[in-house]
């Protein structure tokens, strides 16, 4: 594909880091010209996943410096290749972490490319040409048009960029044990953050029963009465934990924080999924028994594939749901990402990428 | 039901360990006499299975002394109670780990007792009437007929007895991820012991691509030679478990040891299943990076329930499938035990137990 891959002179301006300080900055790169399949995207928004924290500060090894971060990218269309289908110029659109796959193993065929072995993601990934990606802290992106989204009408531009990351993260699991259409079961969200709150709001959305578990008191009030959640469970209260025993069909659990599995475990069902969408730097500790005796799962997954991705916007717009975020311009990305290492976001700063003309 | 549950006034003889030393010697003690519901079995042979060690020992940290081992048992009807369906006098029986469940719960209802959570086991286990159960280890059995199955009159007694455990402690993964009925799956089995080998033999009689991932490179001719396995990885070596990635879509984990996860989950493909049924002491090591990016679950589970034992035989019938053993009469069993720990048997000991009257 290097062949047909245009050049690389397209001019963007965007925030990267450097080193791994973190420390992200102004600065300016090349993308490639709009190929045929290709979208341009003049940026509005895009969302601060923990995982930018990540990348930018070189905490899995793997960056690539400089890291232009950002994967939950909303905007326009302003031009549209020859062989692009589905989508115009003028178009509000979403970009999550996928920037190319294979587009021809079992996964891409079915609409999992999140899982096809040669995945790319928008930031920090190889693109087909060799060339490394950039993502969404930046005023212009061009995206393949088989990585993008629609955004649907009813939907804010901003409230909805953590969708693209955040919400398909916790939406396609849900989906993945039938829990989208079939209301009434008993389903755990463990952790309140980024993704757990909008986890809460699917699950309450979709009819089920929905027991925030989390280690802080103080997001008892905010889990009940902001987010309607029906229980809450403090994970270091032993008595709140042994009343719960076996009472819960799935549990996700969205904390990247180390932490036990076992009182999760034992507060499912027989059968029961715990269902790992963080990630965690060291090896969680599975004991065997919670498993064996209750015959359950603990399982992991990335994301979603595209067609999901969109499945669940417009899941969104029918139920009304977005991230509850705190607006920022991009002058305060670093003050963002250090209180986002303290987990004091409520729940997601998103970066106001239109504002960076006059603010920096 | 304690008021109906009969007096412990019948005298067995049998075999016992009496402390953490685990020597096992010879035992009289009282079992209930046979209850309205109950069967009465001569014991005719007795599975050493690896438990039988680890309470023998105390290794748990819950035995209660004197133990009398033993949940592969099997033997001969002599009596019935007036309540007993499906069985008679004379009929070929076999009690596995359970004693007792609470018969009421979603789990009892639905044929699914080893998952109550009143379970009590044939040994070190409360029954309903609050004495401690007593296994097979002994001459005679008292069971409540909801607790045996029948014996198929092609298999020989001795070589059924390790399916009452074993046997079904594998089949059930296997019937639970439809592999009984669905042939062509590409399957992994982990570790070549009592479990494994007839795991192995499971897998092949249902048609599927059977690859046998050890630590040992003895176990290659055996597991392809002897017992028809396709494949065989060396867990320890890299280019073989790098050769077979993402290729089998479940695997069977038998290793009660502590071992690595990770090399197995990068066996599997996406959507794949490792299913533990071995019990490590110490926690596994889970890392989430090769469940994320794989939509990988690790899932465990316990033997079976009665009805699910029961299809078991029938298909061991079908199918001509025993375990291999190693028969030993009832002196031999602390030398059994001895090399049991060292792994030293091919594939499971079995008690003759009515060898016993003349040898011990």
């Amino acid at each position: 594909m290097a062949a047909t891959t245009p050049n690389h002179s397209l001019t963007v301006s965007g925030w990267a880091a450097h080193d791994s300080s973190g420390k992200i900055s102004s600065y300016t790169f090349k993308r490639r010209e709009n190929g045929v399949n290709d979208v341009t995207i003049k940026i509005l928004y895009c969302g601060i996943c923990h995982t930018d924290l990540h990348y930018a500060k070189d905490e899995w090894g793997i960056t690539m410096y400089p890291v232009v971060p950002g994967h939950e990218i909303v905007g326009v269309i302003t031009k549209t290749g020859s062989d692009v289908k589905g989508f115009k110029e003028g178009d509000r659109v979403g970009v999550g972490c996928l920037a190319a796959s294979c587009l021809d193993c079992e996964h891409c065929k079915t609409d999992q490319e999140n899982y096809c072995d040669k995945l790319q993601f928008v930031y920090n990934g190889i693109f087909w040409d060799g060339s490394i990606t950039y993502g969404g802290y930046s005023q212009i992106f061009v995206a393949d048009y088989r990585y993008v989204v629609h955004i649907p009408e009813s939907l804010p531009m901003d409230a909805a960029a953590p969708l693209l990351c955040a919400g398909i993260t916790v939406f396609s699991p849900l989906k993945d044990h039938d829990l989208v259409a079939s209301p009434g079961k008993k389903i755990g969200v463990v952790g309140l953050g980024g993704l757990g709150h909008i986890a809460v709001k699917f699950g309450k959305a979709f009819g089920h029963h929905v027991t925030v578990i989390s280690t802080s008191p103080s997001k008892e009030a905010e889990a009940k009465q902001h987010l309607g959640a029906d229980e809450f469970i403090l994970s270091s209260n032993p008595t709140q934990l042994q009343g719960a025993r076996r009472s819960l069909d799935f549990i996700l659990d969205t904390v990247s924080a180390e932490h036990a599995l076992v009182p999760m475990l034992e507060l499912l069902k027989v059968n029961g999924t715990l269902f790992i969408v963080g990630a965690p730097d060291k090896p969680l500790q599975l004991p065997a028994f919670p498993l064996i005796f209750g015959k359950r799962s603990v399982k992991g997954g990335i994301i979603g594939g595209i067609k999901e991705t969109q499945e669940m916007m417009n899941v969104c717009a029918k139920y009304n749901i977005t991230s509850d975020i705190e607006l920022i311009t991009p002058d305060r990305i670093n003050e963002a990402m250090e209180r986002l290492a303290k987990n004091d976001v409520r729940y997601r700063f998103v970066i106001d990428i239109a504002a960076a003309t006059s603010n920096n």
